[in-house]
């Protein structure tokens, strides 16, 4: 879909051939060529760019590691730090080359954070996103922090979360109180619940915040707004006085990251620090909002908010691919068991551990085409919105909206469960930290809750389909979104009233089934919320709470799924690939539908949609069918799934995982790691306290009493 | 079930009052008395050990901590092992106690565990396990080393697994070789793949080894026997010459215990190393073995081995109460959003919270009962084999190998996805390392891949259940088996033939659903086991691989919930119960038994079990109602929630976590975790690599062409 051409030899430079050893023996059943299906899925541009970066990690000794190694909490800062100032000296990339290839920007996120996650996102929050709200929330004045973050002379930080409270930005209680006689705002913290927490690059490092604060002028407040506040002196990286800030400590990943919180004491700073593109104040504090067509501005808001969640949804997708990369090489060279007097299969061979993996191993084709399509539609909307001044825009963000949320809730369960499955499937070599799962759960674990808690974002999907079935239904509107995700929904009352139709293999009966389910649900839940507006007298907060589970939840999660087989289909559509990737394509697609919608199996049974097996005169068992073509899919791949991880494994050097490496040698490099890991043949240094120190061992009926006698 | 008395003043000394504070809204609105609960499940002396066990921990230096402190490894392992000492020291509970009351065994395994699974676990395998082993497998030349232990002279270690062998213990190659000249067996390691690895206490302290090998003598090889290795000089504790022992560094989690690797390098030892009891050599170096009767050694072996599972049960089951405790109370005092104008929500009081964790709540009763009762099953079986030369050992150990196999693999899986529910429901606060979610979730881990993985540990149920199945179809046997688990398989045509009880709200019901789905899916395995057996010409290997997904792997799935539900059942029934802990319990126990079987609609549809919705003239829609009558029990149990925690809750100082802790002060329990941890104000000490050490920014294009050049 990138690719000018698909000849495998363009990239054959900083594609290496695979080294020889134990994975040749699936790598030679392959029936595809693995540099084709990565020039066709990642582009050329792509593949030289994430080359170039990971060369040049490899080859500087900021950036060397092992897997086996155990950094204290200090040293993740520190070499984190480092990296970062590594990567602003050595830019390897600059906006013209951004504009030219778009894809390059994903490309470097994914570059980084395959390496190292707490790497990826310092950088993110100090410069990128720190400048992103610097520009589009303020205007010139505050350009000389953002020159300053770019030179590396400052570090940003977005400064949100209270203790109590995080999903409900609007309840945040920080105060930003604006005195005329100084022109200044103090900021305040008015309680100990209202301490800002977990904002990134704030514990250690950042000299700049963008807070969000209830601005307070002449005695009335006009809600949150943004603040550009300095917060530690750049000379000396000590905080300002008035600024009470700390470092929250140990995480259960991402460490390398230095979140922090922040109390504020009658602290100032100037009037112009208010990032002040949609609202000002006069110097007298009179309050001027520039707004205008409020419902256009919405849609963009929610279309520029998608942005976080867009790259978390790349980023899962990246933790899926390493994770599965993982366990498919090692599951293809471990054996275990086999017929009696036959040589031991590799765990590979065994259809559970088949079905385990290979899933996954699809999800993570069709997912990693979702977040390219899906970011596609972000790069048209930002040309629309900044550019064109389309008139699409505020269509185009709630779709944006829509979409990104539940595919960064599903994208983030599905990444959680794939490092899971990953891990256990490769049993307790895996529970060994050089088999890189522990990082990767741990640091992948806040992708489900940061930027909005999953359950809560299927919420926003959810919603956003109630509108849409209103308009259609109470309004008759015919449903057009610019990205087409929901146009389905105009033949709902046709959909309803179809049937599954039987041919499996037809990738389009599974989007038709997943059609009806979402029409499904939709007629359902709205049916639910009707009688829960009844039963709560009319509050919808409530009706809507009591409609989550089984009904709208399930919405948004079919919805995804379907959006994402959609997506997939036309790209197997959009052009004419080569057949021999076109095919194990079309499985992967297949395969990642059927195993989806296994798990909705009882509702297309409740529906009525598919056939019951004690219906007479039926002979098609939709289960039976369903399953016996994912256990078939999962066979059909089995040798080709080496190969499928190959196209998307990073270098041994960034996967760094004893486990995984490309040369299938998983003995020598898990000895490896056994042998060198810290004092692997030292004797413990307290070894008196075995050898001479030697207990009092108490009478058992002694210590009962004298413990009794305690109680 | 223990208790002989339910007046809960007996236990109100060791169980103080809950400190007042948030949760006061919720535990006010309880339908029962916690402690009366308390005393109902564990019994009035479990409660007590337990809490002479805590209150010896809490008032020790050597146990103090705190959720947010970050030891390393070394710190851990250090602690661990003199905690152990410690243990030794103050021995709580002696034989004696053990066998007038059995329950003190697993109370001692939990009050340690849930304190630090490194600590328990390194007890059990340096000492219990190590004892086990030699008291079951060897004579009284053994029995020095034993006293050694318990003296701590002496440290255990039991060594099996194999770098390149784990579950297939047929497999494993280092040998030991009789050498009739010295009376000596001769241990060698043949190669890299053949290194002994995983095994507890081994790392750094372990004296003693039961080590695993194939017996050789008179250049035959005997297969797999136990030998009693001394490993490393207890007066030096360094390795003995001929052996290589390392640490094999750190792991995903129970980082206190120290697992190692060893390879033997002609390493002799003396004749009576061999544990000898069912095997021996004469000096000449010729094979005898004692073993008699096959079947019933075969039997009584499988109980035994059951032992380590049984066991494992409980530390999943434990992990499961310790997060669901954690989550509950967080969710009762969190608060974010509510209906406009009114008051935020406690996040338990909506619906998807309720949904998320009750079902876990639920969980955690159900399988304490069914630990507490297999444990009784395990108890008996000992009797009966060790005491009472009982005739129904081989059955009694089959039975309980069945049980414990399915149990540990659904018990681990079902703490696992609570633990993650759990850190997840309490989202941004759930990822700090003082929430203990990292640690519950690295620690448990291991459940799922030690002691057999659970994806092997299935097939052990489900091969067990088709051999059942053999007899009664094919040789026309009755089964009856010793503890009633299996017993409904003789109904089997009957309950194949039945319908679902529509009244949801009566658990026979769901008891009979799930005796249709045992019996259903073994009908059908054993169909498509028939099919496969065709297709893979006879080999009953490939055959058995290929039914597992969806049937065999199905089978023992539900097979478990069944044996879950009904011994939960049981336990309501085998006496009167207060009726204000009744009704809660019926609660749970319904809850947990339709939240399970709601996964499994689709097979009850596909098999005509249930009717479909478009069948005419039938108005019971089986999907719909089990959905809402999991979410009308979830929206009943919103009171108790609290409560229910309470009752399994370990005192704070256990809990350890800033998000649990009794008095439900959550924000000043977090904001001590953030303004105590290491640094947590503290400039860090290379800040000057920011303040002066600047980068020079290199032009974007000078880096691409240099990074090109040298590419």
């Amino acid at each position: 879909m990138f690719g000018k051409t698909l000849d495998a030899n363009t990239v054959a430079d900083v594609l290496p051939e695979w080294p020889s050893g134990p994975l040749d023996r699936y790598r030679s059943k392959a029936t595809f060529d693995w540099r084709q299906m990565k020039l066709l899925l990642e582009g050329e541009d792509v593949i030289r760019f994430k080359n170039r970066i990971w060369k040049a990690f490899e080859n500087d000794p900021l950036f060397a590691r092992s897997p086996w190694e155990e950094p204290t909490r200090d040293e993740e800062r520190k070499r984190t730090f480092l990296r970062l100032r590594k990567l602003v000296e050595n830019k390897f990339v600059n906006e013209e080359e951004y504009l030219i290839n778009p894809y390059l920007v994903p490309a470097f996120v994914q570059a980084i954070g395959q390496y190292d996650w707490s790497l990826c996102l310092k950088r993110e929050l100090s410069t990128e996103y720190f400048i992103l709200s610097a520009k589009t929330g303020g205007n010139q004045q505050h350009d000389k922090v953002v020159n300053d973050i770019k030179e590396f002379k400052a570090l940003g930080a977005i400064v949100i979360t209270e203790m109590a409270h995080g999903s409900d930005t609007k309840m945040l209680r920080t105060s930003a109180t604006f005195d005329p006689k100084t022109q200044e705002f103090v900021l305040n913290t008015p309680d100990l619940e209202a301490t800002k927490v977990w904002s990134g690059v704030l514990g250690q490092t950042a000299t700049h915040a963008v807070v969000f604060a209830q601005l307070y002028t002449n005695g009335q407040c006009h809600g949150i707004h943004q603040f550009l506040v300095p917060v530690r002196n750049s000379k000396t990286l000590l905080p300002y006085p008035g600024l009470t800030i700390g470092d929250l400590g140990s995480k259960i990943g991402l460490n390398g990251l230095d979140n922090g919180f922040m109390q504020f004491n009658n602290y100032r700073i100037p009037r112009d620090a208010l990032l002040n593109k949609n609202a000002d104040l006069t110097s007298s504090g009179v309050y001027k909002t520039s707004m205008k067509d409020e419902s256009k501005k919405f849609g963009r808001m929610l279309g520029i908010l998608s942005c976080g969640r867009v790259f978390i949804i790349l980023k899962c997708v990246s933790n899926l691919q390493t994770a599965i990369s993982i366990s498919t090489r090692y599951s293809a060279v471990r054996k275990q068991f086999g017929p009696p007097s036959a040589e031991e299969w590799p765990v590979i061979e065994y259809q559970t551990q088949q079905w385990r993996l290979f899933p996954y191993i699809a999800a993570s084709y069709v997912l990693h085409n979702f977040y390219y399509s899906l970011y596609r539609d972000y790069v048209d909307f930002l040309i629309g919105s900044f550019v064109l001044d389309s008139p699409q825009e505020a269509d185009m963000g709630s779709e944006l909206h829509c979409v990104s949320s539940c595919g960064k809730a599903m994208c983030g369960w599905l990444a959680r469960d794939a490092i899971q499955e990953s891990r256990e499937a490769c049993g307790g070599h895996g529970y060994l930290k050089a088999s890189r799962f522990a990082e990767l759960r741990n640091d992948h674990d806040a992708n489900n809750t940061y930027e909005g808690d999953n359950n809560v974002l299927l919420q926003q999907t959810s919603n956003h389909l109630l509108k849409l079935y209103k308009e259609k239904v109470e309004e008759a509107k015919k449903i057009e979104s610019p990205f087409g995700s929901v146009n389905f929904l105009n033949d709902l009352d046709t959909i309803l009233t179809s049937k599954m139709n039987t041919n499996l293999n037809d990738i389009n009966s599974i989007i038709h089934a997943y059609q009806f389910l979402v029409c499904h649900l939709l007629r359902k839940s709205v049916g639910k919320l009707e009688n829960q507006m009844h039963a709560a007298n009319d509050d919808q907060f409530i009706a809507k709470s009591q409609t989550q589970v089984y009904y709208l939840r399930s919405l948004a999660i079919t919805f995804f799924e379907c959006d994402a087989i959609q997506r997939f289909v036309h790209f197997l559509n959009e052009a004419t690939h080569p057949e021999n990737l076109n095919s194990v394509l079309k499985e992967l697609g297949l395969l990642y539908a059927l195993w989806s919608l296994e798990k909705h199996l009882a509702i297309l049974y409740e529906a009525g949609f598919v056939p019951a097996e004690s219906q007479p005169g039926i002979s098609f068992n939709p289960a039976f069918e369903i399953r016996e073509t994912i256990l078939s899919l999962c066979h059909r791949l089995k040798d080709n799934a080496v190969t499928l991880a190959d196209v998307f494994a990073p270098p041994d050097f960034v996967l760094n995982s004893s486990l995984g490496c490309s040369d299938g040698k998983i003995y020598e490099h898990i000895f490896d790691a056994l042998t060198h890991n810290k004092g692997a043949f030292d004797r413990p240094d307290w070894f008196k306290e075995f050898t001479e120190n030697k207990p009092e061992i108490n009478s058992v009926d002694d210590v009962t009493t004298v413990m009794k006698a305690k109680l």
